[in-house]
């Protein structure tokens, strides 16, 4: 179960400066000025190679990707004992990662069983890193609940039966798949699953389901075909949570699919309004569904 | 269970011509070959469009997609009982789809049932309507057992412990998908799934797999990666068994993939030196795997 966000946010917002690790699109931004906004002060780790868009105004402070020690030192003077995963990161190469004398155990026999994990145990193991080192990792759940995909259409399309009969296939089979730390998210249409997504990412899966579509090898004259995201079961919440972003809708709308559903309080949109203002432009629904009951 | 393959085609071949409703690539050549040298008389029904193999010196008759009273015509006149499917096809559309009286009623209601099936139930449909014409579908694993994947390596190579480390994870997220009938075909590499095949078929994930490693976007060092291809639970296993040609090692060896795990007694192999020859070549293994025990 998510932390109360109402009470969490009270006690974080009490802990000094919120270290934003920001890797590569718009979601540390937004996740900087939200905070920033709300009278939390923010300074941005903004890695290098990976983390493009313009922090400013707030303190930034650029890193190379695995710069460990050097990390933890701009945490320490910085202040910070929260500390924030906003964006996309690589997986850092072995070589690249500096240690120093007290991470360095930890983190070799983390890095060791990061090599032949997913992306979840992956995670797991990044966060306790941090963790031993006395930092907080927060996730954006408890920083930024007001992100969250809320309940129901968030702009001006619906989806009809057909699509909800489709967005029904998609929560099913993502719940089916989870404990395979794959498939946060699938396309379904006509009651079919016609695309997982496992480690191409986001993206190419809508792509193809467009060239799917296309090639004529779908059937015709049923439904236009959905995409269903959701949080994985034992998905790593705090460093993982999937993001929905406006570049995201496009690739929707380009497929020629009906729309997205999104799980209620789970997937994070970037922004809310912009989310919602490039679904009306482009004629697709977003709408929030709520989380499958656990134990079924 | 399979039923007894000795067995079975002594019966079948007191059984008249079997008619081999062909569709795309070399397997419906090969099949009619394999039977035609064990002495059964082969008349072959090529759908236009789809057959596109040279099936001389079998009788040959050409017939539209979806033309189902001309098909029941022809299997009678040339004194077939048994019909066997083998090769791709689209699926036909509605408008495409010949009806006479008696085959109109249950035809129309399986077709509707069939929009909004994923393969596994259109093809049991399609099933159906045959047996209630009085004809018997015979599945290629009954009809050439001989072109199966036999258990262990197929040819010179054999997959190393990261290899068959990588075999077993694909081998149980396929057992785990099978009930949402997707997810025949996985790829992974260093422990994770990192493709599933939906609807966009065997070599289009096969090839995104390269595109994923040449892309550095998963991790380096550590394996190979494989492709798995397995039996899926429930499936319709006398119209889609899966099939394995030497286009599929070759995208695999072009993929820079180690190699390719097969289903023993599952998967059918067009043929069997053509693939063993293709694997070798190309530097690759075949690996024939038992299947999970049912009921785990």
């Amino acid at each position: 179960m998510p932390a109360d966000p109402a009470r969490t946010q009270t006690s974080s917002d009490t802990a000094g400066p919120l270290a934003v690790i920001a890797g590569s699109g718009a979601l540390p931004r937004v996740i900087a000025q939200t905070l920033s906004g709300r009278g939390r002060e923010v300074l941005v780790i903004a890695v290098e190679g990976e983390a493009e868009a313009d922090f400013s105004p707030f303190r930034t402070i650029r890193l190379p990707i695995g710069a460990a020690s050097r990390l933890k030192t701009a945490l320490r003077s910085g202040g910070c004992r929260d500390v924030l995963f906003a964006g996309a990161f690589r997986r850092p190469r072995l070589s690249e990662i500096e240690f120093d004398l007290n991470t360095m155990k930890l983190a070799l026999s983390s890095i060791l069983k990061l090599r032949y994990g997913g992306d979840d145990r992956v995670l797991g193991g990044v966060a306790r890193i941090f963790e031993n080192e006395g930092f907080r990792i927060v996730g954006p759940r408890e920083a930024v609940p007001e992100l969250l995909a809320p309940e129901g259409p968030l702009g001006r399309y619906k989806p009809n039966r057909q699509a909800r009969d489709d967005i029904a296939v998609g929560v099913a089979a993502i719940a089916q798949m989870g404990a395979l730390d794959i498939g946060q998210t699938v396309a379904a249409l006509d009651g079919r699953v016609i695309a997982v997504e496992a480690a191409e990412g986001t993206s190419a899966m809508i792509d193809r389901c467009g060239e799917l579509k296309a090639s004529g090898r779908l059937p015709r004259g049923g439904s236009d075909g959905v995409v269903v995201k959701m949080v994985k079961p034992g998905q790593e919440l705090r460093l993982d949570l999937p993001v929905v972003g406006t570049e995201t809708i496009e690739a929707v709308a380009r497929a020629g699919l009906a729309g997205l559903a999104v799980e209620a309080g789970g997937v994070l949109l970037v922004g809310v309004d912009a989310v919602r203002e490039a679904a009306d432009r482009a004629g697709i629904f977003v709408h929030g569904v709520a989380p499958p009951v656990a134990g079924k």
